[in-house]
C-alpha cells in the first residue's frame, strides 16, 4: 500500500508540484528529475515509533518511505550497515572520522538501498517486471533483489561490460541484453523497451524512487550518532544520485524534527570524471536558480568505474546538494584513489572498490587545502566492495615476500638476524 | 580479561582434561585437538541477559566466549548475519529451508567468526603479533581484523595462491610470505616461525580458539528460530573446523539449557576432496572410540578451493560431529556445486562461492536419496561470497543475449513478435 505520508512530486529543476497520478518518471513540463514529497509534520508525530523500532535495515524508517508496510519488500537485509569509527585515522588527521560501510549490503554495494525501494514500488503498482540499464552495481543489485522475490528482471548492459559483472547478473537469473553500443545507448534502449512492454524502469536519474532508498543512509548515520548530524559528509559522485539521496535524507530528518541541522555535503570526483565538479566551479559564488544551471559534460575515463560518467543523470540534484548545504567539491587523481584504498584497508579492515575509496581520497585533499576545520566530525561513504574490482586492488597492493621453506630465511627477515 | 566461565580444555581425541596453563595449542599427551570447556550451569543462569542483549553480532553471546568483556574485540561487526528463508525452494522440495548467509561478514566469509575470537584471545594474552597459514578466506579474514585494531599480522601462503587473494592480504597491511612450497609446507613454516618469535598462531586445527568463534553461528540460528533448533544443519566440510564449531555451538546451547535438543549435522564434501566422508563411511555402524579413528587422507582437487583439503586438520571433530548427532555425510560432484550456485543465486539473491553452495548441493543429493524427511526444517550454511571466486561464477553463468541498439530486435525477443 502506498504511504499516506506521501504527497506527490516536486521537480528539482522548475520547482512545479505534481500529484502521483500526474507524473511518473520525469517532470511533464521541463523533463527535470522529480523528487518525492511527504507530509513531514505527520512523519514527525511518528518519531517515537521510528526511534524505538526493532526492525533491522532500511524499513525501520518506514514513515519516510513511499509504501505503508513491508508486505512487498524483498526478504534480504538492506541497510543497517556499520558506521565504523577509525581511531587511528582520526588521530592522524586531528578529526573525528567515520566510515559508513555500505559494502555490507546484499549485493555488496550502496545500490541495494535504491533497488529495494524501487522494486517495492513496482510491486505495489502491480507490475511483475523490472528493468535497468547498468554497467555494474545498479544492475547486479536489482537482479539480486528481483531474484529474492522471484520477479522478472531485464538488464541492459553495453556489450563491453566486464564479464564478471555480466556473470553475476546471469546467475541471479536476470534476462541480460548485451547491447552493441555504449552505456548511453543501452540506457535509451532500456527506456524505450520498458515503456513499450509496460515494465518498471529503475534506471538511475530517470526513476524518482531510487533517491527514496538512497536517502536512508542519512537516517542511519544520524541515528548511529544519537540523532545528531556530522559536520561534513563526503560522497563519491558519478551520476549524482547518491549525493542527492544523502542530501534529501538529512533535509527530511530536519523537516520532521528529528535533527537540528543539516551537514555540509562534499562532492568528490575523479579528475577523469568531473562533470559535477566543473559545473560547481562554473557557478561558484553566483546566485543562480536551478533552472539556470546547465550541466557540463565530460569524457569520463576514471579507474573508478562506478562513478565514471559523461552525462550525470542526476547532476542538477548533486549541484544543489553541495550549494544548498554550504558544502564544496573536490577533484582528485586516480592515483590518489588507489592510495586511498590501501590506506583505508590497512587502517580499518574495510575493503573498498575505487569509487568506495574516493570519498576518503577527497577528504585528504580537503584537509591539505585546509577546507575542513580540525576537530570536525566527518563521515565518508564507502559505497562498494573491493571484491567487485580485483584488478584495481591488484594495482594498489604491492608484492609479497618470496621465501623458501627454510625457517632461518623467514626469521632473518622478521627479526633481522 | 579471561572469562570466569571458562574452565579449561578437553582433548577431542583422548578425552583428557587440562587447565588453561597446562595446554596451549594441542593435547600435551596425544597431540589431539583441544576443545575449550565452560561452566554451563553458570552460563545457564545468564540466559536472560543473553536473550535480551542489545549487542549486535557475536558478542551478544559473551558468556559462551573465552573473554569476559568486549574491551579488546575488533570494532568491525562480525556475525549477526541473516538467516534467509527461501519460500520458493522450500515449496520445491517440500521442506522448510533456510540459508545462513555468512557472506555478510567483514571479509565476506564465515572465517571472520574464528578470526575475531582468536585475535581477541591473543590481545588478552598481551601478544602484539598474530600469524596464520592460509590459501584464502582464513588469511584475508585475519588480516582484515588485525588491520581494524592495528595489530601486526603475518600470513604464510603457498606461492601459487591466487594473485587476487594475495592482493587483499597486502592491502590489509599484512606481512605476506609467499612460500616456495605447498600449503602444508606453508603451515609448518608458520607453526615453526610463530613459536620461535612468540607470535600467536591462528592456523586452523592447531588453534583451539577458532572453534570458539565458529560455534556462534549455531547460537544465531537457534535465536533466529526462537531458541528452537532445526532438524538438520548442512555444512560444507574441508578441514572440519567449521562443522566442529556448529556441533559445539548446539551442544553448548543444550548444556546451558537454552534449547531442548541438538540437530542432526550433515557433512557435505566434494567427491574431489572427501577425506571426512571416506572416514565416516569406513567406520559407519561401527562402535569405535575417538582414539580408534584414523583419518583417511586424499589428494584434493575440487573447484571449491575453500574446502579443498588433503589432510583435514580438524577431521576427527568433523567425524564426531556427524556420528554423535546421528547425522550423515554426502559427497557431490563439482558440477553439482556449480549448478547449486546458480540455483541459490537465481532463487534467493544470495551469491555464494563454490564452497558456499556446497551445503545446498549436498541437501539436493540427500533429498534424492530420501535421507531427509519431507517437512523437515533445514539450515544450509553459505560460508563465503561468490565475489571471492569470479572464475567459478563465470563457469556457472551462461551467456547474455547480444542485441543491436534497435528496439524492434529486443521487443521481438521479449514479446515474440
Amino acid at each position: 500500500m502506498i504511504s499516506e505520508n506521501l504527497k506527490g512530486f516536486k521537480c528539482l529543476r522548475c520547482g512545479k508540484e505534481f500529484s502521483l497520478k500526474q507524473a511518473r518518471y520525469q517532470c511533464p513540463d521541463c523533463s527535470g528529475n522529480l523528487e518525492a514529497v511527504y507530509d513531514y509534520a505527520r512523519i514527525g508525530r511518528k518519531a517515537d515509533a521510528v526511534k524505538k523500532s526493532l526492525e533491522k535495515g532500511i524499513y525501520r524508517y518506514l514513515p519516510f518511505l513511499p509504501f505503508a508496510d513491508t508486505k512487498l519488500t524483498p526478504p534480504l537485509l538492506v541497510g543497517g550497515t556499520p558506521l565504523v569509527k577509525s581511531d587511528r585515522l582520526s588521530s592522524k588527521w586531528g578529526i573525528e572520522l567515520f566510515f559508513k560501510d555500505d559494502t555490507r549490503n546484499p549485493s555488496a554495494s550502496f545500490k541495494d538501498r535504491a533497488g529495494a525501494v524501487a522494486l517495492t514500488v513496482a510491486r505495489e503498482d502491480g507490475l511483475d517486471r523490472i528493468s535497468c540499464a547498468s554497467t555494474g552495481n545498479a544492475g547486479s543489485s536489482l537482479a539480486c533483489l528481483a531474484a529474492s522475490v522471484g520477479m522478472d528482471c531485464i538488464i541492459f548492459v553495453p556489450e563491453k561490460a566486464p564479464q564478471a559483472k555480466i556473470a553475476q547478473l546471469l546467475l541471479f537469473g536476470a534476462k541480460v541484453f548485451a547491447v552493441q553500443g555504449t552505456y548511453d545507448e543501452a540506457f535509451d534502449l532500456c527506456a524505450c523497451v520498458s515503456t513499450e512492454i509496460g515494465c518498471f524502469n529503475r534506471s538511475t536519474g530517470l526513476n524518482p524512487w531510487t533517491r527514496e532508498g538512497k536517502k536512508t543512509v542519512s537516517f542511519e548515520i544520524a541515528e548511529d550518532l544519537g540523532w545528531e548530524v556530522p559536520d561534513y559528509v563526503f560522497v563519491p559522485v558519478g551520476d549524482g544520485n547518491i549525493i542527492s539521496g544523502v542530501w534529501k535524507g538529512f533535509r527530511e530528518l530536519f523537516y520532521a524534527g528529528f535533527t537540528q541541522s543539516i551537514p555540509k555535503i562534499v562532492a568528490v570526483q575523479s579528475k577523469n570524471s568531473d562533470a559535477v565538479h566543473k559545473t560547481l566551479e562554473k557557478y561558484k559564488g553566483k546566485d543562480v536558480s536551478p533552472e539556470e544551471i546547465e550541466m557540463i559534460q565530460v569524457n569520463a575515463t576514471t579507474i573508478a568505474d562506478s562513478i565514471s560518467v559523461d552525462v550525470p543523470r542526476d547532476g542538477l540534484a548533486a549541484v544543489r546538494a553541495v550549494r544548498e548545504t554550504d558544502g564544496f567539491s573536490v577533484e582528485i587523481s586516480d592515483e590518489a584513489i588507489l592510495e586511498a584504498i590501501k590506506e583505508i584497508s590497512s587502517n580499518t579492515g574495510l575493503f573498498p572498490e575505487p569509487a568506495g575509496a574516493t570519498a576518503y581520497a577527497g577528504l585528504k585533499k580537503a584537509l591539505e587545502d585546509r577546507k575542513v576545520k580540525s576537530g570536525s566530525r566527518i563521515v565518508c561513504l564507502v559505497t562498494g566492495s573491493g571484491l567487485k574490482d580485483v584488478a584495481s586492488a591488484l594495482k594498489a597492493a604491492g608484492k609479497p615476500i618470496s621465501v623458501s621453506t627454510d625457517k632461518a630465511e623467514t626469521l632473518k627477515i622478521l627479526c633481522g638476524k
